[in-house]
């Protein structure tokens, strides 16, 4: 597979095409170093065997926020430099952190933006990128990653909606100068060997922002630039967000938010047509840059079509991997059928928006990463069988069956479905507790078909069940 | 080409491929009475030769609203009448009224939502429907399409954010009822020979809204209710639109309202990925149901790509021809060149948003009408040439040229550019007073060549000025 050859990335070669991207955990404390569960997150997903994991977002400076990392001083390199160390010796993939610059918010939803900085300000943020990624280097790192996604300061300033009138705004040339300075002097602290990408938005998903047509350009000057690699993700904005009283204003709360992560209602690769555009603009200048392709690309096949069509160079998988860090390892060994699969219920994002530490609701109740086993025995149905059986109530095609078991415990059940004489798609998963699902997107004069089958910690799945017919 | 082939849409035959989408124009008045800038507006469009104009939506109730046509009683039929009449006078195309329903909004920002409605009022809409597509038989329409899209009360049913809990919202089974109950009272009012469109949204573009996916199956089931044609529109929804203090909430200031009339920033055919979906989706299933695509589809090379693939079997244009009704006419014979040329500048929409009579900025000012000529005389520029000049400032580049002179009055001017080795594209159009422009979307590392082209009332085209290379 495409998927599990290696990449030359800048200087770096990634042993495969799986990208983890930097992913909120709120696992840090307020004071902004590497602790024992921020590490045992990143082991896990280095162990998993990604090619590439990048690091949740570190702040380059000093600014209040809830908690975060930091790489905004020497003093976080001891915990950054053993965070790097671990990753390396638990997995065959490049680590980099992402670094971060925000502005101010506050509780009354009150937030600074890019026309509230003076010029001094303005001028210092490449100086604080640079420094950081010096840090980057120094911790042993792979590779930096910038942020100028979503609601972020370089973001915002390379937005549509950006409000200044001087040198930094105006124009789409004026938007990218401080992102350009910015990279600028990322390079010129690390050298032209190690490798600096960029993340951000192919389109911005709230009025009067960016899409995909700017969005090529602005890739195309970030690569001239000395990009090297191209992260694509989007919306995630401020301008959008829904102020809960009482808390700051957090960018993932409106419908920007939820192209940032598209959750069950979205098709598969919802945001792919724009990765695509930007890789097509930036080859169509004679450059090869990779593009990193992410939003709800979650089966080796899907991922090994962008491939090899072209559209995209890495894939990068969120979700999925929360929810399954051994994706990579699995899926090399071909065993795609051992995978836990994300459901994109989007309990993490909730989590996230309540500033709640970000975990899966797949995973056993209390647990902070995904479980591990090496167990081969799975679950087991009854004797008398799954007893699948559907009822149609409100509208809804309703499912219950017999609860399996296994010798460390059921993990969860996926839920399959055919239309017509489609084939079955596995539609949705629920956790081991629950032994029924309610299907609200059949509709009448239409037939389906579904199955389940259950899963332990290690993905061991159980026969399917008899497959049973229903219609509303 | 296959855009001035003719189609059969049910028991009609289209003379070719292109549509008027609803529009509203804001030349109505309150009575809800056919006028004479309505009709003017009309006939115009009739003119141009689209193969089906759909005239803007009227109202199948009584409620209070703006400016707004009726068809909610007899006293309505004449002036209905006299406009299909002078409409099928006008041009070889067919013509169909959009009927609409809509809930109640007030200057406090207040609106009702489908909850909100009782049993009984519920009940009463598929016969409001009826009763006014009867009209439209009776008025010698040729076709009526049922408004199922954007804020209004079917859509707002069809929404992943019905809030109904009783048979008519919850799951998706359910949120399709009314919409169904509707084109089945419809078609047993109209009989099984009279053709009924609907239009619909192929994405909400709210959050929580749905999406393509969930799209595919409601175009699949009204299809199977016996719609004749789908029209696939987007967002335009209440959820997110920004009210202004003392004025009713209107749909379409939000983002999805952006979506649903895609500007300049947006890619060409920015919404075609969602309609190419459905129809998939609906032949996959054995149903031939042709499907309206629109959204920023302007150029006949567009329009053709896309019935060519099979993405779509009508193209709507809204805002192109609005800027010139002839587009068909003109297109038809070959003189695409002669086209005046929508620039997607929204002002058309920023119009309608203020209440306004929805005009196209590139008409003469004071006008309500586009132009007609049949002046074959092209405007010159001055003996001394364009003097087509260009300037970097502010992070833009500014260009400059000399008036050209017509016969008639110049109308406006094209602005091509390319972009390093690429061929020209027309990028812009200024008014006539005009004689600048200033390209914000230009940036520094990239070659730039422009030229400028005026035209005159008719479209006819001025020699192109001299290129000029300029660049930041």
């Amino acid at each position: 597979m495409k998927l599990f050859s290696p990449l030359r990335v800048g200087t770096m070669e990634l042993p495969n095409r799986v990208v983890v991207p930097a992913m909120v955990t709120r696992l840090s404390g307020q004071d902004g170093f590497v602790n024992g569960p921020i590490t045992d997150r990143y082991v896990r997903f280095a162990r998993g065997g990604a090619g590439l994991v990048v690091v949740e977002a570190m702040a380059v400076h000093g600014s209040k926020s809830g908690p975060l990392l930091r790489i905004s001083g020497d003093e976080f390199l001891p915990g950054l430099r053993d965070l790097a160390a671990r990753m390396h010796d638990a997995g065959p993939g490049r680590c980099a952190p992402q670094i971060i610059h925000f502005l101010k918010i506050s509780r009354t939803g009150w937030r600074q933006k890019v026309q509230d900085l003076s010029i001094d300000e303005v001028r210092a943020i490449p100086g604080l990128y640079a420094a950081a990624a010096a840090r980057a280097v120094a911790a042993g790192f792979d590779a930096v990653e910038l942020h100028m996604a979503h609601a972020y300061t370089l973001s915002s300033f390379l937005s549509r909606l950006n409000g200044r009138r001087d040198d930094y705004g105006g124009s789409l040339e004026r938007r990218l100068r401080l992102p350009l300075e910015t990279l600028a002097a990322v390079r010129a602290a690390v050298g032209p060997n190690f490798p600096v990408g960029v993340r951000f938005d192919g389109e911005e998903c709230v009025k009067g922002g960016y899409t995909a047509q700017e969005a090529g350009v602005i890739a195309l000057r970030l690569a001239q630039g000395g990009a090297d690699w191209l992260s694509i993700s989007a919306g995630g904005k401020f301008e959008d967000a829904q102020h809960r009283p009482g808390e700051p204003l957090y960018p993932y709360t409106g419908y920007s938010g939820e192209r940032c992560m598209p959750g069950r209602q979205y098709p598969p690769a919802a945001n792919l047509p724009t990765a695509a555009a930007i890789k097509a603009f930036v080859a169509g200048h004679g450059l090869s840059t990779p593009v990193v392709a992410t939003g709800k690309i979650h089966t080796p096949e899907l991922a090994e079509g962008i491939l090899n069509d072209g559209k995209a160079d890495l894939i990068g998988m969120a979700r999925p991997l929360l929810a399954d860090p051994d994706w990579p390892r699995k899926v090399q060994a071909g065993r795609f059928d051992r995978v836990v699969r994300c459901c994109y219920a989007n309990v993490c994002k909730a989590k996230d928006e309540r500033f709640q530490t970000v975990t899966c609701f797949l995973w056993p109740r209390g647990s902070i990463n995904a479980p591990e086993s090496t167990d081969a025995q799975p679950p087991q149905w009854p004797q008398s069988g799954a007893n699948l059986v559907a009822e149609t109530s409100q509208g809804r095609i309703s499912l219950k069956w017999a609860a399996a078991s296994d010798n460390e415990g059921v993990y969860g059940y996926d839920v399959w479905r055919a239309e017509g004489s489609a084939p079955f798609e596995r539609i949705d998963a629920v956790p081991g507790a629950v032994c029924a699902y309610h299907d609200g997107t059949a509709v009448g004069g239409l037939g389906y078909r579904y199955y389940v089958a259950a899963y332990d910690f290690a993905g061991n799945r159980s026969a399917p069940s008899a497959a049973i017919e229903a219609q509303l």
